[in-house]
């Protein structure tokens, strides 16, 4: 078992703390306002009264507050407590974000891990959990017993930004499913069908789908989109201004799918229109933007 | 064995006289322009010269060509031979088009059964193929053993209208699918990882995040968006922001999500902060515009 800290009792530093303690670790918990730690010190977690208190006196920090502007100034005052320590950031943020808070944290002698939460404060520590990680393979080494209570723990590599990136994607990823859900479920209620019968459709369906992605992947690294297209991007954005127009009809508002049907154009436009649908991927990732 | 004809021999009429002259089944086939034919015909077809002939040849005709229009103006040179028969049109289209189409074979005196084929030409007979069919009930059940051949036979109900919708819908959950997937990718690439290293962490979080779908369902259906909120459109709003906000700074176009949060922002501007992001439903069904 472990001398475990936690910096942030939002709901989510509640629900780690709640975790740690259910697992057996000793917890020392601090949180900026006060009055959010009284349930987590019935079930025996210790409070302290300054982040670095806290820092002082466990292994390992676990920070989790509201963004990277929180998690900067909790560092900045904790500063002579640090070195030495090993900090592991589950505030959410941006790639850039980690990269900095990383040096900052390495420039204080101190061992940095990022970490980007792919869960609700409910599912902490439930079967569905998954807690991606980079930064300090010694850290997360160090404690992989500790984090793997929280959730499955995915260690992505040195780069501190990288469990903030995957974050990023697979959130994208979600919320592109989620928005063509919406759309789907105006359509079937237009004709006063309930999104819950027509799940029973649609969720093998969306499962069978995902089975395309490996071929677009593929496409996509290789930046060959015109080789094996059954339905090709010219095809589809018929199909595409057909839905649309279909949904139109029925009274649904095609805000969501809309850019997409422009996207197929603008790239049929530009001579793609042979190839495969994947090659919405170059208009989307613009080469010469790059952040980094 | 039945007799089955086909007019329309596009990449999709091929595969279905293919699959009927595997399974057994007495084939004719009819397309407008020629030169379609020989490959089929050498399997065993028999071509004829018009579609009246080709209706009047079988039991059942099958239909697919291009749109509606050119199955219109099919059904209208083939009138006088539709009496007394049923007709399936898989032809892509949108349900009003079925709806017409349906109204105008019953005014001849032949049965009607639209279709939506899910699945690409080379599916056809395979296990992941869908068909999706609405209706004349009495012509799927008659024909129900062939059509299962093509691939699974999915009966949606009387009005021939349905197929259509649910072809629809499901396409337009596909596109949010892949939209998400490209922004994603393209978020990895911009670090310089590949899609189908990341794919490996994206498909069993699209799997898992098909888990909150029944939720929202539910949710669409009760229009009570307000209950058992975890995660609220008002903080889903700022991760979105901040997943945009990140893909910019890696050089990645946000035309694929912005609406999404153009939305997720208009609704919480409305006072649904609170509630959750089913409520995203509510903006994309317009239930004056209804086109019935």
């Amino acid at each position: 078992m472990a001398n475990i800290s936690i910096l942030g009792l939002g709901a989510m530093g509640q629900a780690l703390t709640a975790r740690f303690l259910q697992q057996g670790h000793t917890v020392t918990i601090w949180n900026r306002t006060p009055g959010k730690a009284a349930s987590l010190v019935a079930k025996g977690a210790r409070e302290v009264k300054s982040a670095a208190g806290a820092i002082a006196a466990s292994d390992v920090t676990v920070m989790c507050v509201l963004d990277y502007a929180a998690s900067d100034s909790v560092i900045d005052e904790a500063a002579s407590a640090l070195s030495g320590r090993a900090l592991v950031n589950l505030t959410n943020g941006t790639p850039a974000q980690a990269r900095a808070a990383a040096g900052r944290v390495a420039g204080l002698g101190a061992a940095y891990l990022d970490g980007g939460i792919m869960a609700t404060p409910p599912m902490i520590g439930g079967e569905h959990a998954l807690i991606l990680y980079s930064g300090s393979k010694a850290t997360f080494d160090a404690h992989a017993g500790a984090l793997e209570g929280l959730g499955a723990a995915n260690y992505l590599g040195a780069d501190a930004g990288l469990a903030s990136l995957h974050d990023l994607a697979l959130l994208s990823g979600m919320y592109g499913l989620f928005a063509g859900f919406f759309h789907a479920s105006a359509l079937i209620d237009s004709e006063g069908i309930r999104a819950a019968s027509f799940l029973k459709l649609l969720s093998p369906w969306m499962t069978a789908m995902m089975g395309a992605l490996p071929e677009y992947a593929e496409k996509i690294d290789s930046g060959r989109h015109g080789v094996n297209v059954v339905s090709n991007l010219g095809m589809q954005a018929a199909s595409l201004d057909n839905i649309l127009t279909a949904s139109r009809e029925q009274g649904v508002a095609t805000d969501l799918l809309d850019p997409m049907l422009e996207l197929f154009r603008k790239r049929a436009g530009a001579g793609f229109g042979d190839e495969d649908i994947s090659g919405l991927f170059e208009l989307i990732r613009r080469k010469s933007g790059q952040g980094r």
